[in-house]
């Protein structure tokens, strides 16, 4: 089938999901008697329903090339859920109108769950009203939590980064903990606690940070927390944490929102704020230690200046194969990492349905959490390590610094109405 | 003068540090006709004190030479004031003590403004008791606030840092200003300015971030500040913001404690916290705009991963030269740095009175302020561009993350009874 294609990404940023859509571009651009157009969504699925369309053709190609060595998400991104279908069809039925408006056959949707739910429901829409639509997944999530793919681009480079940095300040407590005994570095991950875990990649002997890690996967005590952390003190005169933002009390409530102790100070106010800060909190409460907090924030997700050359080559391999899939006819499916061997590390590509992918959320496993739930099993570090080898290529400026993509973005005629 | 060496490190962690430790030892190592040894004070002068002293002469050179690719402070460092001299000098006396013990002639101390002083003391107190003494001076700290000299060992290596983490983490919210339309990104420097400023390098183009940086020189005046910020979203339809940690209200109250709608949640209850998570709730209360934070924390200052490669070589020399000059017979001074010429970079160093760094601090001048207070001059940059040139070379092990010096501090055996 020949016709445009549009390609979008959704959700957080990530290091290498532009690898990913230069993966899909390169590859569409490639292959013109199938494609006669590729166009880009701005911010997502959003950009679809407003009719805010560019024109990737007319981009320079060098720009697009260096899209596999920028972070973020250079199309536009946007944390905009669809209505459920079987309630409100309208949002899909006017991705649909603007699509057959730009005869576009082809929809690749870089994204995580939602984003394979969305691209699922819109390719059923298309085949119940017989339009002919292809429809593709391709996997991004820092939070390596999608199912059925061994594991996510974006994973391995904010576990790479994440790692390090850990390493790094880790080696500050070791020199201050005279006077800065604790430090509680808090890493993204609302749901499941991969990034947290991938954190232990840096302690290559006991001494060496990080010390504890908090997964939401285990519920948070607070008596048993202060102890192992009163041990760590005992042993080696410091403790670094590395704190999973999405760590949960027994009782399910996230520690940054839980009452009581966990969140008041020491005049009995309400404190919000991040996990991390709540630990601290504990920390010289419980412990009465000077404790100290970092959060790298959305700064980890990007961290393409030392991110995995692995991730990055999957992450567009991902996309590569998104497009080769669609043009030999496969539709409403997300592509899959498939770990072959670990030594060596190989991995290859496969197919999963959108829908199983759309409804799925894989957490960290008991068998590569350690037994008093602090830490991680060798065969996490197995499982972990080769996603984080290698670093990507970086291209450096005169002045010193990155130099990243911009897209030029030239916008298409709007040919329908506007969005009801 | 025939003797031994004590090398110390002192206050804050850098990532190049270590880098001027390495220059230090490395020279003493390669004089034996004037060094017989050189020993390492355990967490900087608290390690003199307890007689907490190690041979750094069994360490192995390897490992001694990877101190120059390490971040933070592989000696020990510590935050301990001695008391003023003039009210007490029992603390000199038992440096004093100490040193004669162990045949100590050199003391090389690697610190900032503090060290400076302490040195300095100690030194006089020295030459007023005929024990011959060379003290010499190694400047570092990441705030760049030392006085009679260009600049400062470990500045521009954060500089680097943060300037590619705002870059990185203002492309995120470029991305996703539909969802996340502001965020602040908070940055070190207690009393000056000079790393929020140099985030500015992240800016090559007008919607590149940072869009506002708050500099401690600037006092924080709240409705100027959310009239920058409306116009930022009006002109880029999103706002990234550098905070410097001691950003300051106009009576001179640091924005994370100061009171009112400044620290104040929805209930009123007040809220402690960084100055970034001040400006966080400024913005979400005045206009109403999801704001994230980002606070890299003590990561930032030991991102030996993306060091400047200019830094980590003038750590180094800054430590060779402050032996040379010893070596020499000076003493009671602190090694400077001299920029030469800005174009090619040429920068040489120099000698300036301990007694004269000790009471100076450097706060960024006026001619490197923008005049709306929200920016830096084309003159700042100039200055700054330089220091972060170049990569420092990075040792990658197979695991895919940095390899990091650590001694393995051989203590020497006691010889005067405990500190008093």
């Amino acid at each position: 089938m020949k016709g445009n294609a549009v390609v979008a990404q959704s959700g957080g940023p990530t290091a290498v999901i532009n690898a990913s859509a230069c993966g899909v571009i390169q590859t569409i651009l490639a292959n013109p008697k199938t494609f006669t157009g590729v166009f880009g969504g701005l911010n997502g699925i959003l950009g679809v329903l407003n009719e805010e369309l560019y024109d990737i053709g007319k981009e320079d190609p060098a720009e697009v090339d260096r899209l596999r060595r920028t972070p973020s998400a250079a199309l536009g991104s946007c944390r905009h859920k669809l209505k459920d279908i079987n309630k409100e069809r309208g949002d899909y039925e006017r991705i649909l109108e603007v699509f057959k408006a730009h005869g576009v056959r082809y929809f690749f949707y870089i994204g995580g769950n939602d984003s394979m739910d969305t691209a699922d429901k819109l390719g059923r829409l298309a085949a119940e009203t017989d339009y002919d639509l292809i429809v593709m997944g391709v996997p991004k999530t820092i939070d390596n939590d999608l199912a059925f793919t061994d594991h996510c681009p974006g994973f391995g480079s904010v576990a790479k980064f994440n790692a390090t940095a850990v390493m790094e300040a880790g080696l500050d407590t070791e020199a201050l903990y005279t006077h800065d005994t604790v430090t509680v570095n808090e890493v993204m991950g609302r749901n499941a606690g991969w990034i947290a875990a991938a954190t232990a990649l840096a302690r290559r002997s006991p001494e060496d940070a990080p010390h504890i890690i908090l997964l939401p996967e285990v519920p948070f005590e607070i008596e048993k927390f202060t102890a192992r952390v009163g041990q760590c003190l005992k042993e080696f005169k410091r403790c670094f944490i590395a704190c999973g933002e999405g760590s949960k009390t027994p009782d399910g409530k996230y520690l940054g929102e839980a009452g009581g102790s966990f969140a008041t100070d020491a005049f009995g106010h309400t404190q919000l704020g991040g996990a991390g800060e709540a630990v601290r909190r504990i920390i010289e409460n419980e412990i009465g230690v000077k404790t100290r907090t970092n959060r790298a924030g959305t700064a980890q997700r990007n961290a393409m200046h030392f991110a995995s050359k692995t991730d990055a080559d999957e992450a567009y391999m991902v996309g590569k194969a998104a497009v080769e899939a669609a043009i030999k006819g496969a539709s409403g499916k997300m592509v899959t990492l498939q770990r072959i061997s670990n030594d060596p590390y190989q991995c290859t590509t496969s197919l999963v349905e959108l829908e199983k992918v759309a409804n799925g959320e894989k957490m960290v496993p008991a068998e590569f959490i350690s037994e008093n739930g602090f830490g991680v099993t060798e065969a996490f570090r197995a499982y972990a390590t080769p996603l984080i080898l290698g670093e990507a290529p970086l291209e450096i400026a005169p002045d010193g610094l990155p130099v990243y993509a911009r897209l030029a973005k030239h916008m298409l005629p709007k040919k329908t109405g506007a969005r009801k």
